[in-house]
């Protein structure tokens, strides 16, 4: 990690493809190295000069007579590799600007493939390509084409968009936002999220990682690294993409695997990173990081001089982990004494529209007491009100408070001036209710999953059970089969300790067992026969040796040449659909969710992200859509989420041992609220 | 109406409780209508002065020589009734400002009920009490202690929280928002929701009517008049108090009834209303509404200069009614003309951060032609873009276009100036994507439920099963039943068109009948008995006449000197439960939904406004959560909308032709997806 740190907080830095005429990248480079505060050294680097805007320019990087931290490369894109190469003695971390590689065509992903190539050989650490540079501001150290230098803070910011690390230092410009780094990273060939999350990690001046993200390039390892980065400071994502529209959008213009959406959400929150669903909410949950101590508690008192925005904020906590403290008739009674006979000493705590400041101030001491951690100051500017003379207890308060404390003061030019006294003062304030309350949720939130143990090292696995899994499916491969037949597949859950139903297998003339034990279903066992209630492919309730018989003849008349199978036939009572699917992001995921007909109507589907361990495994099903079934419901024996959760870790385990498996499906999988235990009754495994 | 317009528009104004000490509400009153530019005939009356602030004061109104078209009360509540009495020969409009009404205590209720009839009885319209005031920008008018005087346009803002009037009134400064008129409704003694409606469609400046309403006065009478209203001009409502917790807030500071927020939304789908979730929303829809003119189809374009802001505006439109344009090749052509190769013809358009003014323009040309009726111009302010050159641009196309445009100018310093001269040209800007994306949709919705035929007039009753349902419900009260027996119940379905199974109806006693249709299962009936399951007071599945026996023994030996009953035993499809529930503000309201053990994790219920006709319980269905039954469904058949719709309609008329049921229960209803009848399975109603 020390090369990145050279990367990016260089003593000294060379300009390839400087330049003197204005407008051009070189040119605004240059400016913005040496003419907004960055103290370290710096070269400029073009064949063409000897002298470049009153300063010396070499005519090549060899001819700098030292060791240079830092070289950034502005040049066409066909001049990148040889320049880098020859560069690479003297020089080990490069920011290229330049685009025409990936992003464009063949011919540009084969450029940007070389000099991947050249990065390793030579252990070079490259930004970009394609990409707008960085800034730090605590060193003043624009390295980038973008304009200005925003304030030095503690929020990194790391973009997939050029554009929007442009728009984002213009408003943070207006609204006062800082900065510890903006990163542009471009095309991601070799310095991805997963390694700035790592560096990040390490940067004393970052207390909040915020990203905008279009695509994940490396999925376990940005599990691996966020897992172990979001217990130490928070990470909040924009990932960009959760339609099928704006994937399209995306591939049009960047060519960034997009992935499934749902399954990215999953992998967001096993390992402990906060996404944000919009620009605004990402602002609004970086910005309380950048000011605030995460809430200790779930807990939020409102104190509020008008009714109406009061309710709104109480609105605001619908569907969210956050809850409104009750107090207690103690407290009550210490906020009658100071408030007018109208004023409501619920929480909202509502102070009328004629409060002083006198009554803020009482009010906040009162809270002090209180279990709740977090405090929400509404003030609408009426008449009498003293915006100013609030705002100073308010800033008081939090001189000598160890509570979270936001402000919503809503209004315009009344409240403009004191807003930005509060921040200064280290208060953030939200325009509205909901972004304040849905900030404070998520940073929350944030403090809940740093403590939560989750495995995101690969588990150990069982040699002796991957050796036979990967000989079934050598078979089934050589027998030129897609899919396993369903005897081989329940040999495999057998394995995996996932408990399928009583089955008998039979070519196509076998003779028909004499020892069934009876009601059972026959049904065609074949990788060719998909739909096999369409077809009469599955013939139920069979009781005695004679209907079986009978079924026996119509199943060798409709598929005749096929292995068919007897199977018990089962109570049905709740039905589940599992699997195994795999994303081209993360690998093998497994899916587990409520089966039986309207299975695509509820969509109650959840994805399990692996590695995991089993205690996890329980966690996530009494977090599920499906957890209902788990807990006592109207009367309802719950079922056993032990049980589940070993056939899902089973499943786990299954999809580390056996890489070869293309997708799993137990459709149905019958599960009780009894002693009886949970059966899959339909396997398909595809390879 | 023509006295409403008086109130709001005088010609000649009393100020009853005219002050001259400062920081009194009286002295403001004066000041805000004397200062601001009024030019009506103002009066200043106290009975303690002859003159006051320089001006004549009357002791009394009745001092005044002539009829007065309005007069302002400031007064202490307790003075308000006999100063009103005693004004009214010469007034007959009024605004009370004074608080310590019915939000107060019982006496404040007292009070505030005398004044009503007062009002009754001399026919006089009274604002407030405990109001603001309202303000009136088009004539200069501000009859409110809210300092200032928002610029005149086309929104009218009525407000139930007069401290979000005057803090609306402070962002609408800084972000130029123009009004028609504020009007703070306080208690809503007399001029509720309904009527302020009622005044503002007739109101020829306002094209907008934006709420915030904690709860609705008059269940019915605003269904009516929304309804009517909102096909002439849009109605956006922030209605708060969704939760619980929301709602005792609201109890604990206006004492608003605030209803059941899931019929609230369904009568405000039913009356056209728009409903904000939140202020931010709010402000957007009745802004976008303020400048522009309804989208005529559901398609949207989008030009950006960035490629990722366009993938975050593409993620906006999930779960919304408006889509994206699909481009013709011919189109992407066109596109491809004149913009670089790297550029995006797809939908949205990336123009590329290094887009000159030039690329945008010739853009929306191509858009000209294309059949999206709304356009967003994306920005993001790289050092390159001339943003100023763009605005020019987007006017000049505002100007020949009859396109919806909006813009999304994502930025701060730099973009800030611009945003303010697009909205004096016309053209607004949002600050967020998502923002603006909502909007439209909101916009769009609205142009379609204004087309919509809803009936909101009671519709005919039939007298005589009205009358048949009366007596039943009649003899059950002297029988001191609180629940119908089920026989009774049943002859009730029948009435309305709704079957029940086959079912026989015996007393503790009687003989079995020897003519039974088996199978059947027998269960007690009687309204003492709730849980039939729990107690063994539901025998399935009787096969014949002795197991028929059998059960009959079982049952008088649990529950003896009873009431029983041997129904069919039906074949289980698709359970729905079906009700109709007494909302305190709408009164009967029509419920259905899915049944089933898991009825309340699925939470599939709808409600149904009354009145209606079929054709609208059909389109209601096929709306509703679980319309997925009457679609078909992987390979399901669907089942009859039409029959549903019968049985709805009919609990509908039930409703309106019985307003003594307090609740009634159908759950569950049995419905098939083959040539069987639904069949109302059990019901329970509650009188």
């Amino acid at each position: 990690m020390s090369d990145l740190k050279k990367l990016f907080n260089p003593q000294s830095i060379a300009i390839i493809g400087a330049s003197q005429e204005a407008g051009k990248i070189g040119n605004i480079l240059v400016k913005n190295i040496l003419d907004l505060g960055y103290e370290g050294e710096v070269f400029l680097v073009n064949p063409k000069y000897d002298s470049l805007l009153e300063r010396k320019c070499y005519r090549s990087i060899k001819e700098i007579g030292k060791e240079v931290d830092m070289a950034i490369v502005a040049l066409p894109a066909k001049l990148v590799f040889s320049v880098i190469s020859e560069a690479s003695e003297k020089v080990k971390n490069f920011v290229v600007i330049s685009a025409g590689f990936s992003e464009t065509d063949e011919e540009g992903k084969e450029k940007e493939n070389e000099l991947c190539k050249l990065a390793q050989e030579k252990k070079l650490n490259i930004l970009g390509p394609n990409c707008l540079g960085f800034i730090m501001p605590e060193i003043k150290l624009n390295a980038s084409f973008a304009g200005g230098m925003p304030k030095a803070g503690n929020i990194s910011f790391v973009s997939q968009s050029g554009a929007l690390a442009v728009a984002i230092m213009d408003i943070a410009k207006k609204e006062n936002i800082k900065f510890s780094s903006i990163i542009s990273v471009g095309n991601k060939m070799q310095l991805d999220e997963a390694e700035l999350l790592e560096y990040l990690a390490t940067d004393e001046k970052t207390k909040v990682i915020g990203m905008y993200l279009e695509g994940i390039k490396q999925g376990k390892k940005f599990l691996e690294v966020a897992s172990r980065v979001s217990r130490i400071k928070p990470i909040v994502i924009l990932k960009a993409g959760k339609t099928a529209k704006a994937q399209k959008a995306i591939s049009s213009h960047t060519g960034a695997l997009a992935g499934s959406d749902a399954i990215m959400e999953a992998v967001f929150e096993k390992a402990g990173v906060l996404r944000a669903n919009n620009l605004e909410e990402f602002f609004s949950i970086i910005e309380l990081i950048s000011y605030e101590d995460f809430p200790k508690n779930n807990l939020v008192s409102i104190i509020t001089n008008a009714g109406g925005p009061g309710v709104l904020t109480t609105d605001a906590f619908s569907g969210k982990t956050l809850e409104l403290e009750n107090f207690s008739s103690e407290t009550k009674n210490r906020l009658r004494e100071f408030l007018p006979q109208e004023s409501s000493v619920e929480n909202p705590i509502d102070l009328l529209g004629d409060a002083m400041e006198d009554r803020y101030e009482k009010a906040l001491r009162v809270l002090d007491d209180q279990e709740s951690d977090s405090i929400v100051c509404i003030l609408t500017p009426q008449d009498q009100t003293p915006v100013a003379r609030v705002v100073d207890e308010i800033i008081e308060y939090k001189k000598k408070s160890y509570k979270k404390i936001v402000t919503v003061f809503i209004g315009g030019e009344r409240v403009e001036k004191e807003i930005a006294r509060l921040k200064e003062n280290g208060i953030l304030n939200f325009a509205y209710p909901d972004q304040a309350i849905g900030a404070i949720d998520a940073f929350y939130e944030w403090g809940k999953r740093k403590e939560k143990k989750v495995v995101v090292q690969p588990v150990e696995t069982q040699e002796e059970r991957k050796i036979r899994v990967g000989e079934i499916i050598q078979k089934a491969r050589e027998e030129n089969r897609g899919a396993l037949l369903f005897q081989k597949a329940v040999e495999i859950m057998s394995l995996y300790g996932i408990k399928t139903p009583y089955t008998v297998g039979l070519f196509d003339g076998d003779d028909l067992p004499s020892d069934v034990e009876f009601p059972v279903v026959m049904k065609v066992n074949s990788d060719k026969v998909l739909h096999k209630t369409d077809k009469q492919g599955l013939i139920l309730n069979l009781k005695n040796q004679e209907e079986l018989s009978a079924a026996y003849e119509t199943l060798k008349s409709n598929f005749p040449q096929e292995n068919y199978i007897i199977q018990a036939m089962l109570e049905i009572k709740t039905e589940l659909i599992l699997g195994i699917k795999k994303d081209p992001i993360f690998g093998p995921i497994v899916v587990f969710g409520l089966g039986g007909i309207y299975t695509e109507v509820f969509k109650m589907i959840n994805f399990l992200v692996i590695p995991n361990s089993i205690e996890e495994v329980e966690e996530e099903i009494m977090k599920s859509k499906i957890k209902f079934l788990f807990e006592e419901t109207r009367g309802q024996a719950p079922c056993d989420t032990r049980e589940l959760a070993e056939i899902l870790f089973g499943l786990s385990m299954l999809a580390q041992e056996a890489q070869d498996i293309q997708e799993l499906d137990i459709n149905p999988l019958f599960i009780y609220n009894n002693d009886k235990k949970a059966v899959a009754v339909d396997v398909k495994i595809i390879i």
